[in-house]
C-alpha cells in the first residue's frame, strides 16, 4: 500500500484547508482539524483523515454548522451546559474546558451536558487535557444505533464509548477509552477499507447472523462487550448522554439524520472530579502509583494508553504515514 | 435439599439477633440485618444469611466495630465524607444518604466517600433508594484481590462492582450492580456451597490455569468481564474507591486485613445527580422510558433489575426459602 510520510502540523493544515473549503469558519475548522491531527498522531487513523469525506459532506448539506458560536452556561452550582450550536463538538468542548476545570476545583465534582453538537473521533483527546490540568474525567457519548441490547434482536445502542483520565504527577495522564462494543466501530470501517475479515464475536450481519465480513457487520450490528454487562454500560451511556442532559437517544440521532455520512446530531457528558477535594489532598497522587507499580509488575499487564503515548513519540519524530489513497480523496475534496 | 419458609421480617429479626449476640448495637445490628433481609428477598442469597458466620466473626475478632458512630461531613461544596468508624458500611450509608440526596438536589451532582467501613453485600440496594428520591446514582467499592488484570498473572483488582441506578416515574427505578469480574465472587462462593461446577471462562486456579472447579477458583483468581474493557472498569474502581477518596486499594485491604472471614476495611464512591438540573427538567423522565420501551419491544431483551423486582414481589407474598444448612449454621452461631 503506497502511503506518504506527513508531519501532525501538516496533517492538520490539510485538514483545516479541506473544512474551511467546505464553509467552517477558521476557528471551527481549527478545532476540529487539531482533533483529526492528534488522532494521526496517536496512531488511532481510523478517526483521522480517512473520515474527512464525510465531515465535509455534512457541511455541504448543511446539517453541521460549520461556523458555530458555542454557549457556555451554568445550569446548577455543578454543572456547565455547553450549547455547539449545531456545529462540530471540537469547539464547544474547547470552550468549555477550562470552565468545567474551574467549576471542578471550586465543587469537588462538576458536569458538563454537551448539547446541540456533531461529535465525532474519539474521547481520550477530550479527557487527556482535564487530567493534565488535575482532574479526573469520566466522559461519555451516544451516537447512531450499532450495538444490540443483550437479549435482543436488533441495532438499538450506539457504540456509546465511555473515557477514563486520571492526572499523574510525573508522568501523562492515564486514560482510557473504550466502545460498549466488543470493538469500536471505525476499526470496522477499517477493516473495510483495508479487505480485512474480523475476528469471530464482534458483530452480525443485517439478519442477526454471527458474519466476520466487516461490510456485513457494518450493515447490521455489533455485539456489546462482555454480554450484558457491556450492555448495560450502553445503555447508561444512553440515559447520560441523552435524557438525564436533554438530548437524544442514539435511535432517536439517527431518525432525524439526513444520512450524508457525518456523524449526528447528539450529546455528551463529561463528569470532571478534583482529587485533592475528595480527602486526601496530599496523598492522593502517590497513591495512585503504588496501583500502577502493581499493574505493571505483572507480566503482560499494562497501563491503559500506554501504546497511544508510544505512537505519539514516534509520530511527533518521525511523522504519519498516510495512505495515499487517503491524500488522494481529500485532493479530489479540494477541486 | 432441606429448607424452611421465612418472612422477610424474621430474617431480618434472626440477622438482627445474631448480629447482637456478637457485640452489635441496636442500630448498627438492624442496619446490617436490613440488607441481609433485603439480599434475600430480592433472590441473592450469595449476601444473605449464608455471610452471618463472617461477619459474626468479623465481630468476635474485633476487626469490625459493631458500636460505629458513623460521622458525615461536607469536605467540599458537592462533596460529602462518611466516615464510618470501622463499622460494617450499612448504618454510615444510611446516615449519609439523605445529605448525598439533598446536595445532589442543590449542586446538580455530588459525590460521597465513604471511608473507614467494611462493606459487604451488593450495591443495588445502596442506589435503588437514592433513584427512589428521584436521582440517578452511580456506585463503586472495591474489595479484596479477586480479579487479574487484563494480560497479567494474578489477582489484582477486587470484584469492584459498578451499580446504577435510574429513578423512573410509575416504576420501580431502574438499577444494574455487576461485578467486573466476568461473574460475582458470590456466585462463586455459592456454587462451592452447592457442588457446582462454574460455566468454562469464569476463572483460573492458583497457578493461573483456567479451572471450572469454584473452589480452586477461590483459592486462585476471577476473569475480568470482557477482557481489557472490564479491567479498565475494574482499575477505574479502584482509583475511584481507593485514591480519589483517599481509602485503600484492594491489595492493601488485604494486606491489613486479619483474615477472620468478614469484610475488610475500605472505601466507596457514589455520585449521585439530580435530572431535574440537567436541562430538561420536565422531560427527562418520560424521555427515558422511550429507550426502555425500544429496549423491552425487542424480543430477549430485558431491563436490568427487572428479575429482581419479580423475586421481591414473590417473596413479599410467600416468604423466602432458606436452606436448612444456612439456618443450623445461625442456630450454632447463637449458642
Amino acid at each position: 500500500m503506497s502511503e506518504k510520510i506527513l508531519q501532525v502540523s501538516e496533517i492538520k493544515t490539510l485538514a483545516s484547508e479541506c473544512l474551511q473549503h467546505y464553509g467552517c469558519d477558521e476557528r471551527n475548522a481549527e478545532a476540529v482539524a487539531d482533533v483529526i491531527a492528534r488522532a494521526e498522531r496517536d496512531g488511532c487513523h481510523a478517526h483521522g483523515l480517512m473520515r474527512l469525506a464525510g465531515y465535509t459532506n455534512a457541511l455541504k448539506s448543511g446539517k453541521v454548522n460549520g461556523k458555530a458560536k458555542p454557549t457556555i452556561e451554568s445550569i446548577a452550582p455543578s454543572v456547565l451546559r455547553a450549547n455547539g450550536d449545531q456545529g462540530y463538538a471540537p469547539l464547544a468542548l474547547a470552550l468549555a474546558r477550562e470552565p468545567l476545570i474551574a467549576t471542578a476545583r471550586k465543587q469537588g465534582i462538576a458536569a458538563l451536558a454537551l448539547t446541540e453538537t456533531h461529535h465525532f473521533a474519539a474521547l481520550w483527546g477530550e479527557v487527556e487535557p482535564i487530567a493534565r490540568a488535575g482532574i479526573c474525567a469520566l466522559a461519555c457519548v451516544s451516537y447512531m444505533p450499532a450495538v444490540i441490547p443483550a437479549g435482543g434482536s436488533g441495532p438499538l445502542y450506539g457504540t456509546n464509548p465511555l473515557a477514563f483520565g486520571w492526572p499523574r504527577a510525573d508522568a501523562p495522564p492515564l486514560v482510557f477509552d473504550q466502545a460498549s462494543s466488543v470493538v469500536a466501530r471505525g476499526e470496522v470501517m477499517l477493516a473495510a477499507r483495508e479487505g480485512r475479515e474480523l475476528a469471530p464475536g464482534i458483530g452480525v450481519d443485517s439478519e442477526g447472523h454471527p458474519s466476520n465480513d466487516p461490510q456485513a457487520v457494518l450493515d447490521g450490528a455489533l455485539l456489546a462487550f462482555g454480554g450484558h454487562k457491556g450492555s448495560s454500560i450502553a445503555m447508561m451511556i444512553e440515559l447520560f448522554a441523552g435524557a438525564l442532559i436533554g438530548e437524544c437517544f442514539s435511535f432517536e440521532a439517527a431518525a432525524r439524520d439526513n444520512k450524508d455520512g457525518g456523524p449526528p446530531l447528539g450529546g455528551e457528558l463529561i463528569i470532571a472530579m478534583d482529587p485533592s477535594r475528595f480527602g486526601d489532598a496530599l496523598g492522593w497522587a502517590s497513591h495512585a502509583e503504588r496501583l500502577f507499580e502493581q499493574i505493571e509488575a505483572q507480566n503482560g499487564a499494562r497501563l491503559p494508553g500506554d501504546r497511544r503515548y508510544r505512537n505519539r513519540a514516534q509520530s511527533m519524530a518521525r511523522g504519519v504515514a498516510v495512505p495515499a489513497s487517503v491524500l488522494s480523496t481529500i485532493d479530489a475534496l479540494l477541486q
